[in-house]
C-alpha cells in the first residue's frame, strides 16, 4: 500500500523542483518548507502513505479536514513542490520512506532539494551554506553559484537516507547544508538557505521578511516545543495542539 | 484470521452510526461508549478478532459467558453501533487493528464517530468540543452544528491510527475532540461530547443524568484505576476484577 | 512442527475432560493438576511441541527418561486428561500455544477446564470459586452447581489466551476462578477448586487430604521457589532441581 | 546454508559416540571435550555452520588456519567424535542449532553424550554424576552402571535445547549431569564425568591425570576468564587471545 | 538490491589484492586503508550497497559529489583495491555484509587482506604482527615471511564475520593481526602492518613517512573522535564533519 497518493491531478507541473522539509537540526528544513507553503499559498497536492511513516491524524486550525502527517504541496506557477511533515520519521522507517519517495521523484521528473542543518557556534556571521549533489546535480550548484563543502561530512537521519537513495539510484538532486542552532528552531538559518540557495536553484525570489519578524514567536515556540517533546512519549490516544514550529 | 465476527445477523441495521470507545485521555471515549451500551441496553453484536488486540478472556458480573476484550454492540431502533473495549490496544498493534476495523466499516456502510480527549486546564467552563472529518464528513459536522478546530492538532494512539486509516481510504467519518482531564476519568467531558455532538450526529437524545450522578463513583474509581495500572505490568496468568471505568 | 504428539494410542478415551495446570497466580492450576496426576497415578500420554514453549529437558527423580516441559497425562477410567507444565509459557508464545492446544482439543472432543487464581485477602473464609464458560459450557456450570462471577473480570496470561481461543472458536469449555494467595503457592485454593468444581464437573471425587497435609512442605517450598526464580534469569546451560511446587 | 560441513571424508567412523562440549555451568562439558581432543590428538573433522552460531574467526597458537568457532573432531580408532566450541551459543539461536545438529546426528548414526553441570556445594565428596536418556538411551545407562537422577531437574540453555530435540525426534542419546562449581571452571567435575560415565559409555579408558595437574593453571584462568567476559561486551572488531578454558 | 555497484569498468584489474579498512580496534584497518588511497591517489571504483550498511550521505571537502559510506577504491598499476568505510558496520548487519562482499570477492578473483588490531600494552617495542589464513592463504604468509600466531585467538565484529565467511566458502585470503592501542587511533600499528605484511603480500613498497608525521594530528583527532562518538547517538537528521580518522 506504500505510495504517494496524488489527489490534485488538475495541477499541472513540468519537471518540478521539490523542497524537502523534514524536521531536523534547527528545524531548518521544516521552517523553510512551511514558509514556502505559506508565502505561495500552495495547494495540498499529495499524501505520503509510505511504510514507516507515523499513522496519526492531523488537522489545521479552522479546517475540519483530516490530513496525513507527511504531505506534498504544489504551486503550478513556480513549478514548485514542498514536502511538509508534522511528525518526525523514525530511524527504523527511514529506509522504506526513502525508497518510496525517491522512486516517486524519479517517476515524476522531480528534482529534489534536500535540506540539513549543521551544528555551528553562533558568531554573529551569517550562517554558511554549501551544496552537495547526486546524479547530475553538480552543474545546478555551479549555475546557482552555491559553494562546495568547506570540510568533509556525513548527513544522517531520514534526510541522509533520502540523499543516500538518490545517490544510489542516480537521481539528480541537490543537498543544502546550512549552519544552524543545535538546540532550538533557527529561522535565520532557514532564511539564509532560502535566499542564497533555494531561490537561485528554483529560479524564484521569495520574501523572507516574515521569518525575521517571527523572531519573537520563535522564542515562545521554544517553550512550547519542549513541552510537546515531553508529551510525545505518551502512546495512548490524545489530541494535542500543533505549534507553528513543531 | 483477523476479522470482525458478527454473531447476531438477526439484528437489522441500515447504514448505522458507530461510536468508538477505546480507552484514551480522560477515558472520554470509553465512558461515552459504555454509557450508550447501558442506557440503550444494547445487544452484544460482534467480536473484534483483529491481529494486535490483546488475547484475554473477559466476563461480566453475574454472567459466566466469556467474551473477547474488544466488542461491538448494536441497537436496531437507533441504527447505532458502539465499539467497546476492556483493554488498551498496544501501539504496535494499532496499524493492524485500524486496517481490520476500517475495512469492515467500509464493507458494512458504517459511519464512525471517533472520540479523543484533549488535555485542558479545568477552568469551570464547560469543556469545548470540536469536530474533524474524513471522506465526506465535513457536511455532517455542519448539519449537526459542531465547531471547527480552534487550533491545529494531531490525534495519536489507536484512535489516531483509526482516523488516519479512514482518511487514507476515503471513508466518511467524524472525529470529536473534547477538552478533558489529563490524569483521571472525566465523565463531564464524556457528557459534553454526548450532548453537543454524538446526539445531534446520530439523531437521538440520550439521557446523561447518570454521568453526573456517578461523580462520586468516579472519585472511588480513580483509586481503583491506579491500582489496576500497577497490576497490569504482570504477565502471568491471573483473573482481576474489571472496574466500571477501567 | 507444532503439534501434540500422542505416544499412548493404546489408552482409550471417550470425550475426555482435561484439567489445565499451567503455573499462574498461587500456582492453583499447577498444584491441582499435579495432585490429580499423583492421586490417579496417571499415564504420560502426550507431549506438547507447540511453538513458543520452552525447549528444555526435564526429568523426574529416579527415572532417567527425558521428557518435554509441557505434557498431557491420561486416566482411562475417569476419562480424564491433565495438562502438566514444568515451566512457564512466555507471554510472547501464548498465542501460538493457545492455537496449537485448542485446535487439538477440538479435534479430539476434549472438554477443557481452565484454572486461574484471583488475588484475595486471606480472611479465614474458604476461598470463593466461580465459573465462566465458552461454547456450550454454561449448562455444565449449572449442572455442577458452580456460582456465576460475583464481579466482572479479565483473565490474562497463557490461561487467558487459551480461554480466549476457546471462546473465539466456539469450543465448549469452562474456566474456574478461585481466590488465592498472590505471592505464594496456595494448596488450600487448589483444594477448594478440586472439591467444589473440578470433582463435580468431571464426575469424580478426589481425595485432597494430601494437600492439607502438605502445608508444611509448602512453607519450605516458598523458600525454594524464591531461589529458583532468581536462578532462572541465567540463560547458560545448567541442570537444576525441580521442586514439588515449582 | 545451515549444515554440518564434513571435510575429512577419509576418516572412517562406524556409529560413533559424540561427546558434546558446549560451555555451561562449571565449563564441565568444554573441559572434558577439550581434554579428549588433546589426549587422543583428534582430527578436525567437520565445521558447524548452523544458523544462530556466532560468526567469528578462530585460530590456534602456531597455526595460521582460520577455523569456525564450533567444530567436530574425530578419532577413528575409538569411533569417537567431540563437539568443541570456542564461543557460547546464544539462547535465541539455540533452537536452530539444536535442529541442525540433531538431524545430522540422526542421519549419521551418531549417539550423543550431552554434558551439564549442576550447582552443588563443595563438600569434599567426589562430585555426584547421574544420567538421563532419550530414545533407547536408558539401556546404555544400565550397561555402563550410571546412576539415575537422585532428584527431579531441568536442563536449560543450548545443551537443554539439544537434549529436548533428541527427545522430540526419538534419537537415542544420553545426558550426563555432574555436580560442579557454579562460578568457576571445574576440572575435577570434568574428570569425574570422564571417568565414571563417558569412559564406560564409550568403551575406552582415558588418562585424566593432566586435569589434576592443571589445577594451578585453572586458578590463573579464573582471573583471565573474568577479564574476557568483561571484554566480550564490545561488538567492534578486535582480536583477542583464547585462553585454555575460555 | 544488495550488491557491489562498480561504476568504473574502464579500470583494468587482474586478480587484484584488496585491503580491508573497516573501523576496528585502534582504527588500524581504516588508517592503513585510507593511507593507501591517499598515497596512490586511488580512484573511487565501486559502491557497497549491501543490506545492513548505514544509509547516510557522505561528502568530501571541496567536492559536492555525494558518496555512499562504504566504498571500494582501485589502482590499476598496483592491481590493488581498498575497502574504505566512513561509518561502522552494525553487528546485526555484519552477516549480510559479509555474504554480500565475500561473494563479490569470489566472483571477481579478489584476494582479500583483512586487518584487525589486538589490544596490547605499549612497551616501546614495535607492535607485533602475525598472519592467519583462509583457503590457500597459508602459502601467501610463508612467501611474505609473516609470522604465525603466537597465541590462540578469535576475531569478532564485522571483520571477524568477513574472515568467517571467507573460511566458510573456501575463499583464499589472509588476516593480519597487529598489536594496537585499545582506546585511540594507532597510526604506528597501521604503519607496522603496512611495512611488514601488506607491502610484501601485495608486492609493493609504500611510503609510510606521512603516518609518522601525522602523530600530532592524531592527538587532536583523539579529542574530535570523543566528541563525534557522543554526537552519533542522535538519530535525527544533521550534517557533521568527518575528521581524518573518524
Amino acid at each position: 500500500m506504500a505510495h504517494i497518493q496524488v489527489h490534485r491531478d488538475d495541477i499541472d507541473l513540468d519537471e518540478p523542483t521539490l523542497v524537502e522539509g523534514l524536521p531536523g537540526l534547527g528545524l531548518v528544513g521544516k521552517i523553510a518548507a512551511d514558509h514556502l507553503v505559506d508565502v505561495y499559498d500552495m495547494e495540498y497536492y499529495a499524501a505520503c502513505h509510505c511504510d514507516g511513516l507515523p499513522e496519526i491524524a492531523v488537522y489545521a486550525e479552522g479546517d475540519p479536514t483530516v490530513r496525513p502527517p507527511v504531505r506534498i504541496y504544489a504551486d503550478a506557477d513556480e513549478d514548485l513542490l514542498v514536502l511538509q511533515s508534522d511528525a518526525p520519521v523514525s530511524p527504523s522507517g527511514a529506509t522504506e520512506f526513502a525508497g518510496c519517495l525517491v522512486s516517486w521523484f524519479d517517476a515524476n521528473d522531480v528534482t529534489p532539494l534536500f535540506l540539513s542543518g549543521m551544528a555551528a557556534e553562533q558568531d554573529g556571521e551569517p550562517p554558511a551554506v554549501y551544496g552537495i549533489s547526486t546524479g547530475d546535480g553538480a552543474s545546478m550548484l555551479t549555475d546557482a553559484d552555491i559553494e562546495h563543502p568547506s570540510q568533509a561530512g556525513a548527513i544522517t537521519g531520514p534526510t541522509g537516507a533520502l540523499i543516500h537513495e538518490a545517490q544510489r539510484t542516480g537521481l539528480t538532486g541537490v543537498g543544502l547544508v546550512v549552519e544552524a542552532d543545535r538546540q532550538f528552531p533557527d529561522p535565520a538559518a532557514a532564511r539564509a538557505v532560502l535566499q542564497t540557495a533555494i531561490g537561485p536553484l528554483g529560479d524564484f525570489q521569495v520574501d523572507t521578511e516574515a521569518l525575521v519578524e517571527q523572531a519573537d514567536q520563535i522564542a515562545e515556540a521554544k517553550q512550547r516545543l519542549a513541552e510537546q517533546l515531553e508529551a510525545s512519549e505518551d502512546d495512548s490516544t490524545s489530541a494535542r495542539p500543533l505549534g507553528m514550529y513543531q
